[in-house]
Parts: structure tokens; sequence; C-alpha cells
């Protein structure tokens, strides 16, 4: 099975650890054996101006997520979405409503499924491609957050230098390691089976470091200076 | 505390990696230090005609688990439902009615206490042994699920070498490794202290893989083909 | 960012695992990189004249966590409650009945709030620090909990070197190793990313061994015996 998926992470974090924007949205192509991905790339947001409060990060997933999907044709496009792996092009209102959901999942899936469900059904008429809403049941989805985290912290090691400081809360319990010329991102996880990506970068001369975010227990923090 | 448990566990997968039936139910003696099992027997389901939206796997449990406990005499049994350790031979319908389970979760039980609250009644008549419906909370209820996800991989391996392929979803978060003469399955996740199991084998000339389940995050498939 | 917390943990258990009594409250200061304490103090009960229906858990953490942030002024103290993170001292009864928490949770705090709001309110009025009902988000408060179980060993073997045995039901997923001169004690999950804890002790001559609790998985049992 060849599978896209998309997720959104890695978050700039004010000195009390709670975080400003995020940063990187991933796309991956995951296959068999899955524990990384094969294919990746990003979209990079602006923290620093950024709405927390908002709904863009499923939206701009989608999109990245298509766009990695005809390039490659998977067999199924998976969201960060968790309503049991239903086909995003059959939620209209109806379907919707009738999800077992709470009321604030419902309201916020009727205003999303106005620009998804169109999407995908196009999508769908066109390439036979589905895009599921499986959620955290999905390990595509999983190594596609760990992807979102490294591209974080690439962008984080090229603002330090410019910048002279950066502090990036990671994803939900991944560290990462940095070598001569990659990131490497690791679940902390034993349990997901050994997920983990990894992104080539040039050789790098800020001082970093990882360390439990002390007011989020199993997230991490990353920091680099120069 | 020596515990006598039973669990039902593998599951034949589709190319879709969905389940077609459950393979293998264990029962085990599990005695202090409480990291694997002392004993274990099993009994094989036939996973390609298997019933999976009904309620036999509970059953099964409990006779299995009753066969080994007549062997070897242990202080307690223990069941897969999480019921928070209440003695089935307690489990009339007013005190099913009474339980804080969801409502689904009292209509199996008063269907399942027909056959299992006698049979907990008898067996405690005779011999003073309980039978706890403890379900997760329950080291042995796990240690039995590591053994039902050993003897599914051990089915497996021979359906392989009859049939050439196959594909297995593991119990939760757990492992298999194959050496020259033994299967050993191990929980992936650290929390639960090191808890494992082991079962002899021939000597097999088959290849196997692991690999995580990609559309059931924190769940393992095994594959043998010859 | 310079944290107070504390937590209570550590349980004598009966010859069926269960808990008779709690035996200590630990205090710790916790600095970055948020992964042990740089300091720590304990307050032990009496475990077998203790009332495990009770509250006094809560209050005695806040009142050890004060005594330790008068010594060494904390940006912040951390308590285990999981209110979200809630300044104690705004806890007074409407703010209780708005919070997003169950009844009896409420019914809790309100009793509580009596003597634990005042004092929060006069602490951070004499010293600009304030007390959180953070609990579980708090790395800090993982860390207490991790002391609690190690002071707790620590009085464990003094007692089994009076009395002859001691079995312990240490805090949820952690595990101890005693060395020549200390009591080091891990968590177990590696998602918290490498949280440990360590007290000095004199030599001991008692034997020990560590096991998983049978009917409290993910919770490891401590026993000493000369």
């Amino acid at each position: 099975m060849r599978i896209v998926s998309a997720d959104t992470g890695g978050a700039v974090l004010d000195e009390n650890y709670n975080p400003i924007g995020l940063i990187a949205t991933a796309a991956v192509l995951v296959e068999k054996p899955y524990r990384t991905a094969t294919l990746s790339i990003v979209k990079y947001s602006n923290p620093f101006d950024y709405d927390l409060s908002g709904r863009t990060a499923l939206k701009d997933e989608a999109l990245l997520g298509l766009k990695l999907a005809r390039k490659v044709k998977p067999d199924v496009i998976h969201l960060d979405s968790s309503l049991g792996g239903i086909e995003v092009r059959k939620l209209d209102d109806p379907t919707i409503d009738a999800l077992r959901i709470s009321d604030r999942g419902k309201a916020i899936w009727h205003e999303l499924s106005k620009d998804l469900q169109p999407l995908a059904k196009r999508f769908w008429e066109e390439t036979g491609i589905e895009i599921l809403a499986i959620g955290k049941e999905s390990v595509a989805v999983r190594i596609a957050e760990l992807y979102a985290g490294i591209y974080s912290v690439k962008w984080g090691i090229e603002y330090a230098m410019k910048e002279g400081f950066v502090r990036i809360g990671l994803p939900r319990y991944m560290t990462v390691e940095i070598t001569e010329n990659k990131i490497v991102g690791k679940s902390l996880d034993p349990r997901e089976g050994g997920l983990y990506g990894e992104i080539p970068i040039e050789k790098i001369d800020t001082d970093w470091e990882i360390y439990p975010n002390p007011v989020a227990r199993m997230f991490m923090v990353f920091e680099a200076k120069i």
C-alpha cells in the first residue's frame, strides 16, 4: 500500500514554553514497511503571524497532500482528522451530523467540508484515489507529523543562524538528532514500532539541545543558538 | 500469587490490513515475578470462518482458562473484561445493571453471564477459586495476550509453509523474534516492565518480517512466505 | 524557568498487592533542562495509619511545596491537580463551578480551596510566585512523583532492616536501582524524554527486587528483605 499523508507541527515557543505559531506542514509518501517516508515535501508558515485558534492547518494539509499525490499516484491519502477513516468526498452535512464526534467537531467539519468535500470528490473522480479522515490510527499521519517536526528544526537552524536564537516545540514524543549532513527525527514511543524520518542538510555551526518541555509532558523542546 | 488468565488475539489480515478472523486463544499460568508465563496452552480458531462481531472470544477464554486452572490450581483466574475486578459468579442481572459501564457493555454481559455466571459459581464452589473480570489492569491478561500473539505466529508459519504466504496482525504493541528453536514475543511498551513470552518451535525455513500496520498505529504485522 | 513541585506516592502493599497507605510526599526544585531535580525534600506519612479515601495528599503537597519555595524562590509552583494550569489563588467557588471537571472534582476543590486558596493568595502577595493546578501536564509534577517513589524505597529499606520485610507499590511506570551509595529512580515511559531522580543512601545489606504489580498493569513493586 502506498499512502500519502500530511500533517502540521513544530511551534515557535515563547520564554514560558507556550506556542506562538506553527512552522511546517509536511506531506509524505509512505510505503511498505511503513517506518519512514520515501519522499517528503514541506510548506512553511510564518509562525510569528499564525492564527492558532484557526482551522487552516487541516486545509493546508489536504492541499499539500494532494500536491504530492498528483506526483506519486498513491493508493490512498490519509488526513489527520480522526473520523474513523471515512472518505472525505462523502462528508456532506447529514453525514457529518451522523458522526459520533463532539458538537464542536461537527461545527468544524461543517465549515471545513465546504472546501474539502468538493476537492476530494473531484480528485477521486479524476484519479480514483480516496482521501480518508483517519487521523491518529494512521502510521502515515504519524510519519507526516515526525517530518513536520524535522522540517521545523531545519527552519529553526536557519532562523537561529540569522537571528541568533530559536526555541521550538516539537510534535508529541519525538526527538531529533543532527549529524554532519542530515536531521533525523525519531518517535519516542516504542509502541509505534520504530517510526522515524530524515532530511539532508548542509553542515551547520549552531549549538543545539533537546530537552523536555516543562509545561507539556511528553513534548520535547529544540533550542539552537549561534 | 499464582494467576491463570486467557486472551484471544492475532488476526489474519487482508491486503488492506483489515482483520478477517482471529487465530488463537491462549491460557497462561503467571507466577511471581509476573513477567512471563510458567505454563501456556492454546486453542486455535479458524480465522477464515470467524464471526468478528460475535462475543465468542470471552467465553472461549473462560473455558480455556478453566481447563488450565483445573490442572494447575491457581489462586485466581483473570478474564479480559474490564469490570474493575468483580467476581464473575456475582454477575447476576441487577449487579450488571449497577455496573458503571456503557449500555452496550451491559447488554453484552447480560448475554454472556447466562453461561459464565453459573460456570464461575460452580467452579468457585468446587475449588474456592474466583474468576475475576479485571481486564486491562491485569498483567496476567496482558501476558495471555502476548501468548495469543506468539501462538498466532506459530500457526502462521505452519500455514505459510503449506499455503506459501500469511499476513497476521499481532495484538497491540507487541513484536516477535524467531530464533533457531523458539518464538519470542515481547511487549513494546516499556511501562509494562518487560513482559514477554516464548514457545518452542521446530527449525523453520520461511522468510518472515515484522512491520507496523499502516492503518492501525501501535499494532505490528507479521508476514511469512516460503 | 525554575519550578517547585510536590507529589505523594509509594504505597505499602498487602499480600494481594492492594495499597494499605501512602508513604512519602516529595517536593522538588526543577530547572532547565528539566530532566531531574536539583533539590528535593521529603515528608513521610505513616502508611499503616493512612486514610486512602481522604484528600490530605494535595494539601500536604501544597504545604511542602511552599516550604521548599520559601527557600529557593522559584518562578512558579506546580501542584498535581489537572485543572489546566489555573492559579490556585483564583479558585473561589464560582470559578470552581465554572471549571470543566466532574461534579466530584468540583466538590473536592470546593473543600480544598477553603485552605489552599487563601494560602496561595497570601504567598502570591508576599512573593509574586503563583501556585498552579497543572497536574499531569507538568514535567515537574512527574519528577516530584519519581522522587516520592525514590524516598518511599529509602523508607522501605530502613523499614525492612528493622522489620525484616517490606512490599512497596511504586508510582506509575517507574523503576528504581540501588547502587553502593544512591537510589536512582527512572521513568519507564520514554515519551517523557528521560526523566529520573536520585538520592544518596548509606550502603545497605538487604536483598531487594523489582517486578510488575500483577493486578496494576504499568506499576512496579519494590520488595526488600534481610
